[in-house]
């Protein structure tokens, strides 16, 4: 049976898309709901300042918190600083960022993508050191919001200078909703061709609808790591009320149905999903968390 | 380039589930609005019960008023009253609906199957005699929220009868979102081996997020005719707050991308979806009306 391995996002590229500030209370019994639905990969938080990310602001406290339960929680850093603060912290994983597009880059970090490649041998080395892995991921891989049609070879060029760097993986991530089924096979194509032996994600957002599709491509592709969150929470910073990163149920629901195996419970992720709608009050984009399995039926 | 054809199916499956009426205006405003963009199929109504639809209750006037525009308008019957009543009103299309599930078909129509297939019989002759095409909406195709999975061959062998009838063409419709790529892979492969020449279109619901996964799966079936609703309109009778079709503008987005000709104006389609978001003063869960066209830069 082939098995795939899915990442969920939601602590920290759902709620850091939030108005509303979760207590590490809120977002531990949330990370215990994942756990329970058999969630082994957690992205928990993100180590920026807390003037611009309040939501992320308790990411030392959540970290201490969180560790040694039963999955590898993950934290985002956007610079050595925050790779520091991360590895004080006790995160087990370091995620390090940049884009591909420098428009996007400038304007995300405000730094070139020269200078984010120098952060990220500072942010590798800090990484090594602790005796933490690290991974990168790759903003705009799929198209960037201001510039457009990204070139797949200058993805694949930065994917080169990761693994060189020492990243044991990279994350393909489709910031914005603009991945689309060719653009998705002709990247993974030549990811494969250039570096055939390290490990891809994709992290797509449903932004227009194909978040889904575009992971079927992944799997024609060979892909094995999917990145989501709970409920499908997050959006968009350029488009208010589109959906962000696609839902973890929608994608598990999905991955059972094609008879692969993901070793997360549906039932039991459903049950976190709404706990979590409960927490925020308000309504989330998944679907299956409204509409059930398909074999739930009725009386 | 590839073809596909799509008919918006929002002004009946959708509307039908809205707990506002829109008037005649507001409709044939819609239609209006979908013929500017290049929508040439447009299922406008159903001639049930004004007493149980309320909200289709104008359909005499409302095909009066669409013939005659640029689009071919049909109408769903379910039986041979109104058919009568769809030929009197001047619909140049019929459609008829069954479930194959005996259970679902009890539930919605009141009877057996084979009892609705005895009313086909009498709404082809009706079609026949006034000159009008008819096809048929098979319902419960890829499964049913009574029975479960449902077996290809019981598909099979209702969509033969139709043939034998006279339908020109048969809708498999995913009624409540119960099909997955697996399922629609086989019944296509089932359908084109036992009726190769049958037109087939596939009906789609998002209900857990799988419509455009399995538009895709159609698409390599070599399925040319599609069914969706403007901004996604509609929903699920046995899920509250679920999604029912996909949405029109999203399928249109995801064929431009993938090189397949609509002969629809996306811009132009978003622009209905809009008006008809502002008409029903909610939000309708298309993404693609909400994030733009992917290339729709920011600067």
């Amino acid at each position: 049976m082939r098995r795939v391995s899915i990442t969920d996002v939601g602590m920290r590229d759902g709620l850091q898309m939030e108005s509303q500030v979760l207590t590490t209370d809120e977002k531990v019994a949330i990370a215990d709901l994942l756990i329970a639905a058999g969630v082994r990969r957690i992205e928990a938080t993100s180590f920026v300042s807390p003037r611009a990310v309040p939501q992320l602001a308790d990411a030392h406290e959540l970290i201490g918190r969180l560790r040694g339960k039963n999955a590898t929680f993950s934290a985002m850093v956007p610079n050595a600083s925050g790779a520091r603060r991360a590895v004080a912290a006790g995160v087990e994983r370091i995620r390090f960022f940049l884009s591909v597009s420098e428009t996007h880059n400038q304007r995300n970090v405000n730094r070139s993508v020269v200078q984010s490649l120098e952060n990220a041998a500072e942010v590798i080395d800090i990484a090594r050191s602790a005796g933490v892995g690290a991974d990168m991921a790759i903003a705009t891989s799929f198209g960037c919001p201001f510039e457009g049609d990204i070139d797949p070879a200058k993805v694949v060029a930065i994917a080169e200078r990761c693994a060189q760097l020492g990243f044991d993986a990279v994350a393909l991530a489709d910031t914005t909703g603009m991945a689309t089924p060719r653009i998705v096979e002709r990247l993974c194509d030549a990811m494969r061709v250039a570096l055939p032996k390290l490990p891809i994600a994709l992290h797509f957002h449903n932004t227009r609808g194909l978040g889904l599709v575009n992971v079927m491509v992944g799997l024609e592709q060979g892909i094995e790591r999917f990145e989501s969150s709970l409920g499908g929470l997050g959006g968009c910073p350029f488009a208010p009320g589109a959906s962000g990163n696609i839902s973890t149920e929608d994608l598990v629901h999905m991955m059972d149905e094609l008879g692969i195996d993901t070793g997360i419970d549906l039932p039991r992720l459903i049950v976190a999903a709404q706990r979590l709608e409960a927490i925020l009050g308000k309504v989330l984009p998944g679907q299956v968390m409204k509409a059930g399995p398909r074999l739930a039926l009725h009386s």
